[in-house]
């Protein structure tokens, strides 16, 4: 026999797949939650939101408020890093519902002397919890609502909004529902807004042929600090297998001199809790990292789970491998391709449980020398559940840390990725290119069930993607992509040096870039300053001072009529910090076109003076209208307008 | 620590609130499930949506096909009446992921001794689970994989489509993930299909001003048969109260010679167990519903839990009733209103399990009388999971019941009704008058989720609404809505014979009949033969013998450049039924317009003959065009078409 509970409580949102994974947040962002709550028959019903972080005893309530149509929605705002839980609780308030009807049946000259006896039974429970003023108050309207000779008193007394307040605050939920409970995890502010420099630390050198240390990178770490970076990734830095090591240009031959690829992790010097020995030692490894965080610069740390052939893992765990009938191990391979430098991690292994307790034991190792960022390495090649149980286990002792998921692959791949709890992930903006690209995928990210579990991370380019429309392109088409990253995106990053200098020669009809950085040292002139390093270092400011780009689903694309513009509008919570940015999407081309302000969301009419000033040039321009002209040259192709009203 | 399963399944559809509620379906329909199934990494993987009827101790399997983007699909017809569990299954098909890799790398002309060697070891299960003559090809296959002497037979067999086949037809569902259940709950094909009439049987007599009995009613139902309802629902045929008994028009004073409120059940006469004694007795009952049975027409029993206050239940069971604080019994009130011929159930009862239990056995006492069909009266002012728990206690005895909610209200409560159990619902048809309206609405009914869990029943006119656009119409409004109803739903119902004789005089401003036969005997001439009998006898019988009209959720709304005008195509399953059916919504002037044919649907293209006859004239028309004019005018303001391709 099921319960007597009559209220209903459905479709609650945010959620995602009826609350089996969680959300995401950051500190002091807001949840509006909203559900659709009924009830049998006409009785008025309240509802409330519960929720609390994992640390505290007691469920804090917030009211929701009817919208219409049986829809409620409220709000609350997460202050504290780690888990939240809430839910919804719905029930019939009897006692507004006396109210409701005795107010209906004074208005209609009906005696109610019955009703206001009854009207006695709700408020007697209330003399327990109300504070003494009430008390007084309450009693009061206990006493009159039983004496005939103050009927007027008591009808006033009914009808009041002071006692349809006292009701309010203390409401009974008598055989009140509840749904299940939802989970939110509250991630500290980086997790949402970040910038994120790459570069390969053997590469760091001022010597060419050198291969560069961890001390040679202490010196650039100014440089990148200055330009408004604050997350600084490493490709991986763990000795490097010697076993069928690639060679340059991603050749199966090394040669003695090769350095190899930094993702063919383990040799005689150790695996992944190891320096690679011409990088320095751990000890290095963690001034660096402190000397880093002394510029407000956080290190993040390749998480790749796959072995050399010499990784110590091989003979310590063969069972952690796979072994063909002929004896020989499992390499990894896309038949017909073989990757022999490179041993792919048995997932399927009997000993699993101590092959997840190790890949936990590296994590915990880094994060003791102060690593809490981990860019991860192709996650999709490894089980979800695993990823799952992973991420939570750091978590829980660690919030800090963050992950962002390096996976390129199929969309459900990727979001499945994120809701097993990746706090961050690469995305498509690499390929998306025109208008209607961009603003389809924009849409896709922050106006579906993705804005709540996934967080993109846009980069322009990476050392495995060199894409087509870089190939070849001038200045102003860089300025263009890092310009739509750093603006559409919180959380964006850069393949430093390569993109800074254009270089961008590829393998013929590859994405991928000639001579490749991850198979062989590189030298580079680091003092370079050109007007790329200048414009992201302005762009990097403008983020960090501007509360609206500090976030990614703020975002509401205005209409221009011109394929080559494209044009949004990003505003802050509290809308204290409101911007329009447009940018052209042609490197070679003047583009003209007419921008419609967003008049509702700016709360102003047509005819309203607004005063957009562009924050690179400084210049402003006084706008009438609802609809506006502008103008964008590839010499500076783009305006970034703090709207004034 | 998780489990090691490596496939994700997702977005299991059809479903309906994560699974928490049954979809519905009736015998012979099929399911069409789709998921998201995905696995890391870049293995074959495959996927079976399991399936079994409540008896059935064994599953079926069904396998899945990939679509595109990581979704699956695949169908099952459900056979049998009663609930059934469907569930999605997916796993890494190791034996073919074996297979492909292979393939490639003999077509990369690489040596693949280890791979055979491999390959055996997915053969050796398959031998204790094959066919005889399957045996013999696996052992070869076995044999020749390690024999180097016939390596280019083996690597011939390693490819072969033979092999797949048998990998296939014998997965090995290693670590096999397996979503939760769901359920479907299968009803008698009436369910989704069904022709009701609605009249008071007091108003059956032959003798005006005579109160008709059950024996009155035997003499009507060969009209009604004749005319091809399938289901006779009366209004409440128990004792009516005598203790503020309604009077005529609804006014609260009764003469002595009032007959009052079908609703107002029990008197000294008895109560939800007991017959009207002017109806006649029981045994008069049983022999009707008998007499009806025989002419394949049901009687549907109106099921309205509620009470007059002389019904039995108030001083046998007064806890199943609010009592006020002056002593009185809560009468129903929708303040300031009072009704003060009915005393509300008071379902927060702390005896709510008799009083459940109470109600179940008012059902299973009229089912043993003959009755399988109960049109819920207001079940929206009962609670939620009562419904829930009473319908399924009835269905999980009797599967041929059918429950029909009359809960016209919000629509979030008739949805949630619906979710809770309701075979059919009474829907906003009756409100339903313009072209966009409809097409709205049968677009939210029959595209939305609502499919899967609500069963529309089009009524134009019920006792309780006499419909504006019914109010003063011409005949040619009646016909018009009697097609809407019959070829836009499956499941209709009229109260006969108000709609018959176009009576249609109301309370002045309301949707409310004038002196009401809700509060009074009425005197009818059945006898009456008119355009209106006509149309609707020969319409149901187009219905009866055309599949595409006997389900609801099989629309198609054609364009027609004529807001007066609308058209739809209708088809069945296996599309050797398709008709388009065209209505005019103008009641005075001719109309015409240009339909477009569905041509995709149809399988043809334009310039291909099509012959529509029109199945009330018997005309035909042959079409060669993508576009056709049609012209309807208000003597016959619609067409049901007949394709023939």
């Amino acid at each position: 026999m099921q319960n007597q509970k009559r209220v209903i409580i459905d479709y609650v949102s945010p959620q995602i797949n009826g609350g089996n994974f969680f959300i995401k947040r950051v500190i002091n962002e807001v949840i509006s939650v909203k559900a659709h709550v009924l009830v049998d028959g006409h009785d008025v019903i309240a509802s409330s939101v519960l929720f609390k972080h994992e640390n505290m005893r007691k469920w804090n309530e917030v009211r929701m408020q009817h919208i219409e149509n049986d829809e409620w929605s409220t709000s609350f705002t997460v202050e504290k890093q780690g888990f939240y839980t809430y839910k919804v609780e719905g029930w019939v308030d009897y006692a507004l519902n006396w109210q409701h009807g005795i107010e209906r049946k004074i208005d209609d000259n009906q005696y109610v002397k019955s009703e206001l006896l009854e009207g006695r039974e709700y408020l007697k429970p209330l003399l327990k919890k109300a504070t003494a003023s009430e008390k007084k108050y309450i009693q009061n309207c206990i006493d009159i609502f039983a004496d005939e000779s103050k009927y007027d008193q008591a009808i006033a007394e009914a009808k009041s909004i002071a006692l349809h307040d006292i009701f309010f605050k203390y409401p009974q939920k008598h055989l009140a529902n509840t749904t299940r409970d939802f989970k939110i995890y509250v991630d500290r502010k980086k997790a949402l807004f970040s910038t994120w420099y790459e570069f390969f630390p053997r590469s760091s050198s001022e010597v060419e042929g050198q291969h560069g240390t961890f001390k040679d990178c202490e010196r650039l770490l100014p440089r990148i600090s200055e330009m408004g970076f604050d997350t600084l990734y490493f490709p991986p830095v763990h000795p490097i297998g010697e076993v069928n090591r690639k060679g340059r240009n991603n050749t199966t031959e090394a040669n003695d001199d090769d350095a190899g690829s930094a993702w063919g992790i383990g040799s005689k010097y150790g695996g992944h809790k190891d320096i690679h020995p011409q990088l320095g030692t751990v000890e290095d490894f963690k001034a660096l990292v402190q000397k880093a965080k002394d510029l407000n610069i956080e290190v993040a740390m390749d998480y790749a789970l796959q072995a050399a052939p010499d990784h110590p893992w091989v003979k310590a765990h063969p069972d952690w491998f796979k072994w063909r009938p002929d004896g020989t191990v499992q390499y990894a391979e896309n038949p017909p391709k073989k990757y022999q430098d490179i041993l792919p991690i048995y997932w399927e292994s009997e000993d699993y449980k101590n092959l997840w307790q190790e890949c936990l034991d590296i994590l915990l190792y880094w994060i003791d020398c102060g690593i809490n960022v981990f860019r991860v390495d192709n996650p999709h090649t490894k089980p979800y559940y695993f990823w799952n149980w992973i991420i939570d286990e750091v978590k829980k002792q660690y919030p800090d840390v963050i992950f962002l998921a390096e996976a390129f692959t199929k969309p459900k791949v990727m979001q499945q990725l994120a809701k097993q709890g990746y706090t961050q992930s690469y995305t498509y903006f690499t390929w998306r290119n025109n208008k209607h690209e961009l603003i389809s995928y924009m849409t896709e990210l922050t106006q579906t069930d993705q804005r709540e579990y996934m967080r993109p991370n846009f980069w322009p380019n990476t050392p495995d993607i060199n894409p087509y429309h870089l190939q070849g392109a001038n200045e102003s088409k860089y300025i263009q992509r890092y310009v739509l990253a750093a603006t559409l995106s919180s959380n964006i990053g850069i393949y430093g040096p390569v993109f800074e200098q254009q270089i961008d020669e590829a393998i013929p009809g590859k994405e991928e870039y000639f001579m490749s950085e991850k198979f062989e040292v590189k030298f580079y002139d680091w003092t370079i300053q050109n007007k790329l390093t200048a414009i992201i270092s302005k762009v990097n400011a403008i983020r960090h001072n501007h509360d609206a780009l500090q976030q990614t689903n703020n975002i509401k694309f205005c209409h221009i009529e011109n394929d080559n513009l494209i044009a949004f509008y990003k505003w802050n919570e509290a809308k204290t910090d409101e911007l329009l940015i447009i940018v052209s999407l042609d490197q070679y081309y003047l583009q003209q076109g007419t921008v419609q302000l967003p008049l509702a969301d700016l709360g102003i009419n047509a005819g309203h003076q607004v005063t957009v000033s562009d924050l690179i040039t400084g210049s402003s321009y006084n706008w009438h209208d609802e609809w506006n002209f502008v103008e964008l040259h590839p010499t500076l192709p783009f305006h970034i307008f703090k709207i004034n009203k």
